[in-house]
């Protein structure tokens, strides 16, 4: 049976304690529908949001934290500008930039404005579900032969197959590559890390991924040097809050409105401690042996 | 006593689970307020939640969707322009397209909007308070003689009364025409259906009738050729997990928030049992008969 | 030991009455991070809300409310503008204008729109922390000395000094200028008000200070010719709400999720005999003999 990693759960229950200490700002260039959610989230854990996009005072802002999160769920022209201009910024100052997709690969739009944030801002990390991971992955064309066997969804089948295209896009990108699914998968090019905390109702309420996100960001602003690591502590804190949150919804017999609340309620109360007992951080992924551990 | 209609809710529950079989995606073009409410709402009951207003891909996404939501409840400029470009793809490809006219009546420019979206359009549901539709409703000058009589809120009392204009409006405009009230009314222009379901304190927070909106699509994405049955279920459903919310909030001894909280449980838990035992649809309204079913 | 001041204590018992009894519309121009916790919160304590911000009704929706909310926590252009149209508005119309300075001292931006908005609207309430406060002050240079003594949080051992502060700016701007902190600020210039109500879980969800805001501004509302009570009654509605929130959340063992939630509860649930029994109301602020009064 594969080992859990414990030099990076030993990690990841550090930075949970760091992100307190350290309280980063995040400045958040996000999308309507999750912005409340992720300014909570960044609260719970320790961490401090701070939402902008004004053209006029983006750049101070973004000098001002100590991440910068760019998420395109709700585009309009002059937000794209604005996470232009905070992006260069934060890059020339050094403040890790986090990139998140949303919805590339369903219209040209998203596409476009993915494919111009990459190239003109070069963001330090890049979190989305494996369907806008591949579709970043497929703006240069000579890969479209491995881009087709992948499917949209991690699963624990597909898992192995799915870490070559995260391992590739982190390679030509230089960034963090974070794929969410089933198994979450996180490469920087070299080093490539597998997550099986979690749980699916975290697919049922908006805002799981952008939160996720913001987490990551507050990660990164608190381990600037370490991004494999503030990236992995991010989502093993999410998953491990989840099943959580999950479990204590079941037992009272209620819903998604309950589910939500509890994540957030976890997202404070999950502790080092909590983190070292339950994280499933693994650096190699083989089917079968697996399995087993990922039950909802 | 007047009698359920047993076929209409035969069909709401069959809809109930044909809602999360289908799994339909709704573009939504909607407020700031309840944006994040609407999109739980919709992941809630099975549906998927897509927000997006960008000129450049609202085409584009809304082709994508099984269903499109328009609601004016804080405009701007391009937003109008976008739901215009959106409603028009919709309706060129079939797909039902869902108007919330929020706060028409209120301001001029909410008149103006409402006006233009009803003639560019052509919406197939609208859905509204009682104050709404008869805004809408009065924008022809011929009728002023009823809509004086009718008041803002749709009470037991006026339901008859109020269910003349909804009919009417829903005549004129070929859509289904639904109007939320301590009754609610639902007419396509020959049928009507009353749906006495609900508690009022659904009136305490922002956003039901948002959700109840995009419910509607939902529903609507899933049975678009049964449009009256899809707003039906939809309305039926909503007041449903109002009341049982409502139960399990003043078990608790809990307020708004929590009833918030509950409400979107039981938008996931209300399965097609439940509403076959508690829906609450006639196909006649006579208000000394019915009063006493409809005790919050 | 310092006594409880009866009257304003009394006062704001009787304003939690009147706020359910007048039902007051408040127009909130605001940001989109806590956009719908105010409308919420609004709705919670018996209040109504609208939110617009489009500058073709800004103006004919100011005249339609009790009281304007001003919030310039995620600015963009035409928002600014919209601000000052609807400010101009209600201040012609006797309409209260509450003004919230969200970041204001952190870029050029939000110390230029504040600015403006103080010279051009002149609002009559002026509603944020001591940073912000401080910010505002400053805008007039002769103050610098003072200005650099007064830290960023009001705490027990600094409220008599920025007492001094609060004071000057309301003395300056002839609004009521209200400061929260660990004992928040009152003052009209003349009277000042000392609320030691709150607990510091408040600072863990986004929202609670723009809750407040348009709380204060549903207070003005509904009395809007005793502007000084009806900022009290909602800063002590306010802070109980947060202590007894805070006592549920300890007791059920959960976090800020289940914290905010109860919150909105407490708002709704929290009534006129609960306020006379829980406020905590000094007209004047000595440290030593009122600590104890102040444990969370």
């Amino acid at each position: 049976m594969l080992q859990i990693n414990t030099e990076m759960t030993k990690r990841a229950a550090e930075l949970r304690s760091e992100i307190i200490r350290k309280h980063p700002l995040v400045h958040c260039i996000t999308n309507r529908v999750t912005i409340t959610d992720c300014a909570n989230a960044l609260l719970a854990v320790g961490a401090s949001p701070v939402m902008s996009e004004d053209l006029r005072e983006v750049e101070e802002m973004a000098s001002l934290g100590q991440a910068l999160v760019l998420n395109i769920g709700t585009l309009f022209p002059d937000q794209v500008e604005a996470m232009i201009l905070a992006g260069k910024q934060a890059k020339k100052k050094g403040i890790p930039v986090i990139f998140d997709p949303v919805g590339a690969g369903a219209t040209k739009l998203r596409n476009d404005v993915s494919d111009r944030i990459l190239r003109e801002v070069s963001p330090d990390i890049i979190r989305g579900n494996m369907s806008e991971i591949r579709a970043l992955y497929g703006f240069e064309g000579s890969t479209k032969g491995v881009d087709a066997d992948v499917a949209d969804l991690i699963t624990m089948e597909n898992a192995e197959k799915a870490a070559v295209i995260v391992r590739e896009l982190a390679e030509r990108t230089h960034a963090v590559v974070a794929a969410t699914g089933a198994v979450d998968i996180i490469s920087d090019g070299r080093k490539t890390v597998f997550v099986a905390n979690g749980h699916e109702m975290l697919c049922m309420i908006t805002g799981s991924g952008c939160m996720l996100t913001v987490l990551t960001a507050g990660f990164a602003g608190a381990a600037p040097d370490d991004l494999l690591s503030a990236v992995t502590a991010a989502f093993v804190l999410m998953g491990i809050s989840g099943e959580t949150a999950y479990a204590e919804t079941k037992k009272e017999g209620k819903g998604v409105g309950t589910f939500h609340t509890f994540l957030i309620d976890r997202l404070m109360l999950t502790d080092s401690a909590e983190i070292a007992e339950k994280a499933k951080i693994y650096t190699a992924w083989k089917l079968r042996i697996i399995t087993q551990d990922c039950e909802a």
